[in-house]
């Protein structure tokens, strides 16, 4: 066992707070590495304040880890030591399953292990990125290419993959019109990849304070939802919106907006059911849809178009001591555009 | 104009009664029906009633309408008198949108006519098939092979093409495990259908009562709803399911049942607005999606599909008199399938 420091909440709703925990010896199969960025994803704050259900305490946040590999263990093919690497939302799944098998660990029905705020195969609590290093089986392990800093690589972890995934899976791309709910986090990063993809991507977010950044970032075109005409304006336009905010919208606007045979996906994931008036997809044969981050080969890739196009996040470089403040600055949308920790300050 | 008999609901939640209307005279692309058989669709009592809204008095309903050819305009090329004939929920379109152009007229952007409770080109309100003749478009038209029945053919103009178009478009077939939900009018056509298709077909019932009748129509598994343990037992079993309810569902519970990428497909329509928790489409990669009728092209189709595999629709033929009594059984579930009107009784 390895004594590391760390960022943990210590209850529910509790303050982040500096403390040590115990990382487990590197196993034949396992890829010790020391955590250089770590992103605060709006899910860490979801899971740290319980408001996505019951969860584990002391918590270690933290699933966007930008790392370099310091040790490997004997059986381990794919890495050497000062790899540059990553890890994500998941340290392990059943690997047996049909979802497994076919690459979407995300969806394993035996039961993947979360980051953190999970139950290892033996049992154990596991820990996050806020922290100096993490070991994790190198199945879970991925590359960060050389062409992508470490701190702006790290939120492409979740952010990045959260919405690559969805956005190739419903095939955005030319001669596609793609709307991006939210500019947030995860919304910043679905426009840079569905621009990079080649759609004409339109961002809706509740005001055009962003409308600068958004425009720079890819976007072709930028509309307040706060305002009742964007909605009249746009009817029947998008192919695909990928939503991205984690408040509950007026799904039956939104679905308005869509062509026939549009698709809504929601990334986002509100703590509360929402509503929705079934003739919002009838009309239409719409799809209101949902995807949840990514496989592992999937976010390879995904690290590897990221690298070919040029792009990391749009990130604020914060001391671990900034953990909590950042934590409310993501609750205000005060974020350009994601936080991340840099972990020599842990 | 031609004045005809036809049975009219003078005001919404009014009981139907015997009256006359007019039908306009054959224009040049016009066909002129004798309608021998025409089907009760819930949706007849949703709009009789403004469960969806407010509605055109009086109201003739009937979008299910087969009937035999007696005139046909100078235009008309696809039809002649004798034709063995059905018209659905349409009797026009824009025929100028990419949905129309696409053979998706029932998503027309630019504005499709209702066979009854619309107004037509002409701003004159359109009135359906309880009646004993229709003046229709033969674009809107469809041919009814010798091999069916008409008063078996007639539900399949509404019911049919409602469950056939959705499970073609989500890939019914060999190989796919499909469930209906509800064993009504839509759904026995869907177990039909689905079963013709190829898929290995469940159906979700609120009970087992007609167990016995969905087996014999192609279903190769009967479950009840009401019995919580169905949901444990069906857990990520399903490629698809079709609802066919128009009661709101619990859509979470249903929605745990699907596959990773499975859809739930809509094509009842509450007329209350329901609850989904989007975690149920995160999890999984899940479609929610609706699904209106069908176009013409796919409505011809249908028939034909139908004719070949053998099969109409399960009726009860009743007599004009009848129709009021008849939705009240309907709002009971309290028909083996579907009603048909003898248009010889009005």
């Amino acid at each position: 066992m390895t004594t590391v420091a760390a960022y943990a909440a210590p209850a529910a709703k509790a303050p982040l707070e500096r403390t040590t925990i115990e990382r487990r010896p590197v196993g034949e199969f396992d890829v010790l590495i020391d955590i250089k960025f770590a992103g605060i994803c709006h899910s860490d704050i979801h899971q740290a304040r319980e408001g996505w259900g019951e969860a584990i305490f002391p918590m270690v946040p933290g699933h966007e880890i930008a790392g370099i590999v310091s040790e490997v263990g004997p059986g381990v093919t794919g890495f050497a030591v000062g790899d540059r690497v990553g890890v994500g939302c998941l340290v392990d799944s059943c690997r047996a399953c049909e979802n497994c098998k076919a690459g979407l660990e995300q969806y394993c029905t035996g039961g993947a292990v979360g980051t953190y705020n999970a139950l290892d195969k033996n049992g154990e609590p596991t820990y996050g990125g806020y922290a100096e290093k993490i070991v994790v089986d190198e199945n879970f392990v991925v590359r960060i290419p050389e062409g992508l800093k470490l701190d702006e690589a790290a939120p492409l972890l979740c952010a990045g993959i959260t919405t690559y995934s969805p956005l190739k899976h419903w095939n955005a791309g030319p001669g596609k019109k793609v709307a991006v709910v939210g500019m947030g986090g995860l919304g910043h990063m679905g426009v840079k990849i569905a621009h990079a993809l080649g759609a004409e991507v339109t961002v809706l977010s509740q005001s055009l304070r962003k409308k600068e950044d958004g425009l720079k970032l890819g976007a072709d075109h930028y509309y307040a939802t706060s305002d009742p005409k964007t909605f009249e304006e746009l009817r029947g336009t998008f192919d695909l919106i990928l939503s991205t905010v984690s408040a509950p919208l007026n799904l039956d606007t939104f679905l308005s907006l869509l062509k026939t045979d549009g698709a809504f996906v929601n990334v986002g994931a509100p703590e509360e059911p929402v509503r929705l008036n079934l003739f919002s997809v009838i009309g239409g044969r719409k799809t209101l849809a949902g995807s949840g981050i990514g496989g592992i080969r999937e976010t390879q890739e995904m690290l590897d178009f990221c690298a070919e196009h040029g792009f990391g996040a749009e990130i604020e470089l914060i001391g671990a001591s900034e953990i909590n403040e950042a934590y409310e600055r993501v609750l205000a949308s005060d974020v350009r555009y994601r936080f991340v920790i840099d972990a020599a300050t842990i």
